[in-house]
């Protein structure tokens, strides 16, 4: 995780999304599995690919055991502006917790977390960030934090756009999702973000179940409380499954090489360079965020974000880009229930 | 891991089986999805608790998704006597790459593990198991090892049975599977064994695919060799899924509670308590290695194993006690198919 700049101005995106969704979505074919993707020649990748491994008899068939495909979720399945919505949530955890830790008033990153002061935030750098982390994801059972985030995500507001975290998921990829599960494929998260504090809403909002998580986590510790047991987190990482951990994380929890993978930036380059370098068809994909009306516009080495490394090897290794702008008639769910 | 008695006498239960499986299997009614479990309160309770926990609209129904099982491996789903199977994959491979290690002929554990030197391998302790772990485990890359453990499991034989050691696995354990299932239960192995050595035979043998293995690990480290990416396996420990780590894993792994979960040893303790005492219909069960006969006896302070804190707190919590020699009318597979 990383910081972003704070101080951007948000386009009023809902506004727009209302004049434009309405002509787009009489337009679609009832039968297209994929409505919110215009008629481009990323759409057609993805039906083509679909279409050959799931034809049975056919030269590049894949069974059904095999077809998993794996996507990042900050960028790739929701925004992650103007900062990480993880982040969002320890933010908000630290401030509710401050009446405990009145020392926090006076002490670096906590002092500068209660007086919104994200310049200061931002200096304590990524030290800064996992003493945040931990104070506001650790001390607690598996039971209470499930707890903890799900009352966070049902009720949380996203700082500029004022809605909740869970709306501006994209709409495109959960078309995505329901069209690949559809044809025989398992969809699996593999994300940066903590795997604990995305397993209690992702089943809810992207039909993928807490066992098709993976991500980063804190120690945990088993213990007999009062004759019960429960599984106490640690202020003590785990695992990171970012970058090189990717592929790693994958091979712990799956076992096996996807053939398809879904990312946004270069901490997805090794996801997609394993996935892609496998045997038998295989499919990378990256979500380049073009959008600065509807979404954010950001790549390259933006404080916004870092897509360099992976948006170059794209061509090279045959990866499909996703233009946000150029290849999503909508961003987010709202925009198309909005106008019925 | 630890060792056992080597030096035990091993009854032939291959001939003995073959005498009484005709009569078993030709009173078995054909609907019944557990031919190979005699009609004692085990069965009734197993048949039970799946009826209830599927009947739609009743008080212990429980929904499709929550319907998680996890098994043991080792002494659960198959034998574990005279020595875990895994140590025999060791030991195996301790030998063949014995030629490009000369210095092992006269540095332990290794020498006894060439001089068949069973007393002096078990002197060397866990300390020395670890090294022939580390030794014949890693230094290669995941897809390599994949390969070499497919080839040990096809070719290499007990060393009392003389049988492919997958022959070893239980019909009634396999016979339950097949009906969790078709009921909608998920089933998981959670085993101290190692993840990857489990994960290229289990989909065969047990109809478990490799991402629903949980298992001990070594460390991964991802790199591009010739510009092809790899994973290699590091001489480190990652994760010793045994005892409170079972817990650990499932939560790691799954992210949620199993309502049913399958033990045979004190190395089950957690799994079972941490399943058990959820909310809701909760199943535990512990196989009693009881049939000197056919298989192998052992329980409490054995040095073949131990079944002594779980075997005591059973009653007390309801966890059902399977014996081999009372509830199973067979063992192994090959009785029921060698009469026909």
């Amino acid at each position: 995780m990383k910081f972003r700049h704070f101080s951007r101005v948000v386009i009023p995106a809902v506004a727009c999304c209302l004049i434009i969704a309405q002509p787009v979505f009489s337009q679609v074919a009832p039968d297209d599995p994929l409505p919110s993707w215009n008629d481009s020649a990323t759409k057609t990748a993805i039906m083509d690919f679909v279409r050959k491994t799931t034809e049975e008899g056919g030269p590049q068939f894949v069974p059904a055991d095999d077809r998993i495909a794996t996507f990042d979720n900050d960028g790739t399945l929701w925004s992650e502006q103007p900062y990480y919505f993880q982040l969002a949530f320890a933010l908000d955890r630290v401030k509710s917790l401050a009446p405990s830790h009145p020392e926090w008033k006076t002490k670096q990153p906590f002092q500068a977390v209660l007086e919104n002061d994200m310049p200061t935030l931002m200096a304590a750098g990524e030290r800064g960030l996992v003493e945040l982390v931990m104070a506001s994801h650790a001390g607690m059972t598996t039971t209470e934090f499930e707890v903890i985030v799900k009352d966070w995500i049902t009720t949380a507001k996203h700082p500029k756009l004022q809605r909740p975290f869970t709306d501006l998921v994209f709409q495109p990829m959960l078309e995505l999702l329901t069209f690949l599960r559809a044809n025989g494929y398992k969809t699996y998260i593999v994300s940066g973000g903590g795997i604990e504090f995305m397993r209690p809403w992702v089943e809810t909002v992207y039909g993928i179940p807490p066992e098709q998580v993976v991500g980063s986590s804190i120690q945990l510790k088993y213990e007999v409380r009062d004759g019960q047991p429960v599984l106490v987190r640690l202020p003590a990482i785990d695992f990171i499954d970012d970058k090189v951990g990717k592929p790693v994380g994958i091979q712990k929890f799956l076992g096996r090489r996807p053939i398809m993978a879904f990312g946004n930036s270069d901490g997805d380059f090794e996801m997609l360079e394993w996935t892609t370098a496998g045997d038998g068809p295989r499919f990378g994909l990256i979500v380049h965020h073009t959008d600065a009306a509807r979404e954010w516009a950001y790549d390259r080495k933006s404080a916004m974000g870092r897509l360099d490394k992976a948006l170059d090897a794209a061509p090279m290794r045959g990866w499909v880009v996703v233009g946000m702008k150029e290849d999503w008639k909508v961003i987010y769910p709202f925009e198309t229930t909005s106008t019925k």
